[in-house]
């Protein structure tokens, strides 16, 4: 077991550096006596790129590289800023990091925690995870485009799958399956019109489940899974999709459960090349930035992965248990991003 | 007005040709006095193939070319027999016609009706129309792989959009907007990462946007527009989005609105230079299929869009509320196929 995090810490935009805050007490309490903990600070976002027309050099890369994981706020300003348009701040910090640090494997936990308030009439019982592709797909940027202002004008996006990456993915996800006590995986793609891509990826799936006898195995198309989302979501246990499928099914999944704002997610490189990242869900709400309503549960749940990741079990399950507490007899009140973040760090004490 | 349609029919597979037979009863009630209907049969989907080998040649392509308009059951058959894999019978059918005969718009309203159980616990007041784009993006088939089953393989999907292509639809949803009581249009896309295809979806929603001074215009990624569609789907009027954003968010929005058993939808030629065609959104449901259980409200329903396309709004909003009226008045009491065919029907009368 490590006896020494080295963590970088990139607050970012809007509620994210208020909610990053609330993660690090909580980091703090919950790490194991004996492990040390190291925390450097880095200004990277929408708002440091509006004063220094910097997103994040080379140099910062090799700097953030150095730490044995990271945490992330939330990235994004002003949509109406037309210096941010395009998603300049997603692709050039976000994405970047993800491809730089072969993030393969976007872990996205999706529980409906007692007395919390699904939009759902009847969600049942709901403890999933999507195991989403994070490196490939249409997310490589291999898309062009000429700008002409004429009807002829082209715009391509491509959707780039390897044998390789999804392999990864999908090993991954029956690993995890494997653990679980339903042991159930479901593969979500469109492989009935992306052939190429659908295809490699539901053989993949079949190949590798003859290695896992005690995991089933099912499949849905996109569309159809989202039906399932709203109307039967317990039926999930893991999910593996692409990248895009998983981007859109975990916002999804989030409102299901009572709101993004208890949604977690690691970004993962499971062979510990790289340091992985842990994000809430959740963007940077400029909204409700400097207001103190933002919700750092998500947040703090990420620190849950964050500890799991590095193999401090117990502690992981005593945040998450300290959150779903804390849920569960809150009850939706109004509290401030403070006072939630207490509330959490004095279950843990 | 016109005082003749010719029309083929392709029931297709499972509960296809079962909804298919109710929503004809219909249309000959519901078609104004002095028109004249003659209906072709065709055998075309999976089980056609099975036994012929055939899914849709170009001859028949060019037979089916000369009615004024075509209604689609459903097509699909059993997932477990291999020489369907793939989709081969969604690609070389369903998609054939609608790219040969340039259905770029797939037209699929969204209504909530009183009396339908919606999984949500606050639907709201649901009334929606999805503008979905029908001949381009990610579902022209120009992907790629080589199948080598190392490591290294790849599989590629290219997703291509073009100005004129995305302009006519944009059109046509603000022209739809334009005549609605509330004339807001909103563009799904994931413009932050799609940048080419995104971008130039979202200029040219902004050029069009233009000539149309009374509708208001606003834009989600479609992440969080699934979200949307659980905590507050009141909130749509028009949508307008790609072709795979369109099949994901048309499949969620039917499970939202008391499911896609009551979900139409038109494939339209607004040229008029091909057959526009008008299906249920629902699948073959071979587990159903013969049971009687189909629900044949979405192919009726699909023929009101029908006689709407051919300018037969009475008919139209005829057949609506005589759907309306009985799902209102049945509140989801088990009845078979062709008793609410029957029931609908009798309301026409
Ligand atoms: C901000 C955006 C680039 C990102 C994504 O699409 O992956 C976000 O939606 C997410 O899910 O983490
Ligand atoms: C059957 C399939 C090819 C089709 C699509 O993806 O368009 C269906 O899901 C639909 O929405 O009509």
């Amino acid at each position: 077991m490590r006896d020494k995090i080295d963590l970088g810490v990139i607050g970012g935009d809007g509620i994210g550096p208020e909610v990053v805050a609330e993660a690090r007490k909580i980091l703090r309490a919950a790490l194991p006596e004996g492990v040390e903990l190291t925390e450097t600070e880095y200004p990277f976002g929408a708002k440091h790129y509006q004063e220094t027309d910097e997103i994040l050099d080379d140099e910062s890369l090799e700097r953030l590289a150095q730490h044995d994981a990271l945490l992330l706020g939330a990235v994004g300003g002003d949509p109406a800023d037309p210096r941010l348009a395009g998603g300049i701040i997603e692709r050039g910090l976000l994405l970047k990091i993800r491809f730089a640090f072969d993030h393969y494997i976007n872990l996205r936990p999706v529980r409906l925690w007692p007395n919390t308030t699904s939009p759902l009439a009847n969600p049942g019982e709901i403890d999933f995870v999507v195991v989403r592709e994070g490196t490939e797909g249409l997310y490589t940027g291999n898309g062009g485009s000429v700008r002409t202002g004429t009807v002829h004008e082209i715009a391509n996006e491509l959707s780039v799958n390897t044998a390789f990456g999804v392999e990864r993915t999908v090993r991954y996800a029956f690993d995890l399956a494997q653990r679980r006590e339903r042991k159930k995986l479901t593969l979500v793609h469109k492989k009935n019109v992306l052939v190429n891509a659908g295809v490699m990826w539901n053989r993949i799936v079949n190949e590798v489940a003859s290695e896992y006898p005690e995991v089933s195995v099912d499949y849905l198309h996109i569309d159809a899974a989202t039906i399932f989302f709203v109307t039967d979501p317990s039926r999930f246990d893991v999910i593996v999709t692409d990248n895009l499928f998983g981007d859109i099914i975990t916002d999804l999944a989030g409102a299901v459960t009572g709101g993004i704002g208890l949604a977690a997610s690691g970004n993962i490189n499971p062979d510990g090349t790289f340091p992985s990242m842990f994000e809430p869900v959740h963007g940077s709400a400029p909204d409700i930035a400097g207001t103190g309503k933002a919700n750092p549960t998500a947040a703090i749940l990420s620190i849950a992965l964050l500890l799991r990741h590095f193999g401090f079990e117990e502690a992981a399950q005593r945040v998450e248990a300290a959150c779903e507490a804390d849920v569960v007899e809150a009850g939706g009140a109004p509290r401030s991003t403070s006072e939630i973040g207490d509330a959490i760090l004095a279950r843990l004490a």
